[in-house]
């Protein structure tokens, strides 16, 4: 089973393909899933085995985080980012969306500010919204063909009422790989505000060649009493639907905080979770992960190019992540033009740009971790439906 | 694969087995775990095959509670317990543990009281106060070989600031099957008193024969508006490390109200959780589940028969569920040293019965879901530990 082996995954209860057609108008039959940000092919052999081992046993009672869990994602920390964690500052949680909610429900109340860089992942304001919590929007700006952050303008737009950051590192929807300084400079930014730097760090194993990911919490060090970080194996393992991912919290507090809500909300992984990210977090699944990334890099390639010859579109050259942020203003089309035609003439579902905030309004972001013919068709279609281009 | 054939569960991240040692001091080794309410036999065929299915396919994106899901819940409750349910009504919890807190975080406050009728699953009580509300016990008065409610005692112990009322139906740890006119009463107490009431029907499908469960909307449909149902195959299907359970609530304001709360947590089921049940739920989980009430009725009743056997211990004669209750008041022991007995000489795990509140201070609680020859061996341990009774 390789990347590049076709999956059929509708009519499998996958989201991204099952609900295609009633959220984009795009049938199944003959549309392209590219829209949520789980992959089309199959997970590590190691994870699929661990899988058929549980199925063997068969019995599917209580189990927990135990020795051997934390141990594995205290292995891929230091294997995989160089980052030496302690294993008692591991919490699991139901996956990074529920983290992200957790960390709004623990460390603000109702009304409260809580800052974002956008264009950024759409949940986050999704969630402050939802939770009853404001939106603080500082715009990220571009910086040579990605994005920067300007703390000066962000400081601008605060009062002083806020009490959380939530920062995405990589960055999605852009691919961003933050530099140590940046890290340091935002870490630095939450202490002269007050804010919890919650660090969402969901597709630090999605890095391309010539880039190299640094955890927040190594970056700077000095902010931990301060600093929470999400991670897991969801998205570089394609286990979302296990919705199993960790927060890892050094400050005894924060983590003595967190651990009382998940209590009180009787929160435990899955055993089943637990076991796949355990064996995912194993250099089986490291050298998947390897080949995984070599994948993705000649998909994005692949995609760049095709995106290149299309006048008026632009990808923006991605140092991490499967997730192409693809630019349309050069076309003059407004959104709705633009998304017609991908649906109707290219039958494509994407993710739409004006949901990842300030920023995203020319854009739609391709999800490219599917099979390599899979990448060529949508380049053939997106050709073909914006071939009158000039 | 049949009930009786031995499953070795240790170091399976079993935390009814690996676990055991640490709370108990019970060697895992020759100790015999029968605390925790899971089961040492495998699932039902169609269940595992469920998983297999997965695992075939690989791909572990992400996946909701779709309609075969929903249709099968709905199967499950119409066919086996006579009981109509829309699929809207039904919302999907990290299981009921989960569901019980999530009950007390949406419908109570701080300080507010919530009544349990003791005693009872332990962790009601341990839930409402790591909440921070306050437990409002109301003893389970003994009648004939079972028990009873009283609610005009009850009564006497409100004092109008509670807001939820907590039952356990068929009630954990007795085994007692409530009939529709003592469901109809706890009904209209709770509206009498303006509580809502959760109805936690986690032991549904495990009645023996001559008893009939009736669910609490089936028995008082006139309480719908402050009924909730919380449901699951976890215990009947050996799947609670899947945490998957249902929150079933016909009202649409109580319901919004439940939605609302998952929205902002995030919470959203597993993959595998949602296809073990919709394969569970099904003609083919019915009959497994058929055979497995023989099973368990066979194992209860040779374990009754040697309680019997020992002077000064008494099981109470279960009605539903696979947890023993015995009271050993008559051996005239105090509680540690019966506990030290069965840890000691029979090395055996169980609940202790005061963790079950008023009315539990002389019982222990044993897990009788497992193979033949373990409850033989438990049986012939006892009488070995308590032989010198008269
Ligand atoms: C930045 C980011 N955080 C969190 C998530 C969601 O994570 P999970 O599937 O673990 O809930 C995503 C999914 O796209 C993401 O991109
Ligand atoms: C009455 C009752 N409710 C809830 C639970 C826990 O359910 P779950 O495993 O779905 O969290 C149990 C487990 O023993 C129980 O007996």
């Amino acid at each position: 089973m390789t990347f590049n082996d076709l999956i059929d995954r509708r009519r499998t209860n996958s989201s991204k393909w099952d609900k295609m057609e009633k959220l984009y108008g795009v049938s199944a039959q003959d549309g392209l899933a590219m829209w949520t940000a789980d992959s089309d092919y199959a997970t590590a052999p190691c994870v699929i085995e661990a899988v058929r081992d549980a199925a063997d046993h068969g019995a599917f009672g209580y189990s927990w985080e135990h020795p051997q869990y934390l141990a594995a994602v205290q292995w891929w920390m230091q294997n995989r980012h160089d980052w030496a964690i302690d294993t008692d500052w591991v919490l699991t949680s139901q996956g990074l969306g529920n983290a992200i909610a957790l960390c709004l429900d623990v460390w603000t109340q109702p009304g409260d500010g809580v800052v974002i860089f956008t264009p950024v992942y759409h949940e986050f304001a999704y969630k402050i919204n939802t939770a009853g919590r404001r939106v603080v929007e500082c715009p990220l700006t571009r910086r040579g063909d990605s994005y920067g952050i300007d703390l000066e303008d962000a400081q601008s737009r605060l009062d002083g009422s806020e009490k959380l950051l939530m920062w995405c590192s990589p960055q999605n929807p852009s691919g961003r790989v933050w530099s140590p300084e940046e890290l340091q400079a935002v870490a630095a930014f939450a202490e002269r505000n007050g804010l919890i730097v919650v660090s969402d760090e969901i597709h630090q194993d999605l890095v391309y060649p010539g880039h190299t990911f640094v955890p927040m919490d190594k970056a700077a060090p000095e902010a931990r009493a301060w600093t929470v970080t999400l991670a897991a194996a969801s998205k570089t393992f394609n286990i979302a639907g296990q919705r199993t991912g960790n927060m890892i919290i050094p400050d005894p507090k924060l983590r003595a905080e967190m651990r009382h809500r998940l209590r009180t909300l009787d929160y435990a992984p899955s055993a089943l979770g637990v076991a796949m990210v355990t064996a995912a977090y194993s250099p089986e699944g490291a050298a998947w992960a390897d080949a995984q990334v070599a994948h993705l890099d000649a998909n994005r390639k692949l995609f760049d190019a095709a995106i290149a010859e299309i006048p008026g579109l632009w990808s923006m050259p991605l140092q991490a992540t499967y997730l192409a942020w693809v630019d349309y203003s050069g076309t003059g089309m407004d959104h709705d033009e633009f998304v017609r035609r991908l649906r109707e003439d290219a039958r494509i579902a994407t993710s739409s740009g004006p949901g990842f905030g300030a920023g995203g309004e020319t854009f739609e972001r391709f999800n490219l971790a599917t099979q390599r013919s899979r990448v060529e068709e949508a380049c053939a279609r997106l050709k073909r439906a914006f071939g009158d281009l000039q």
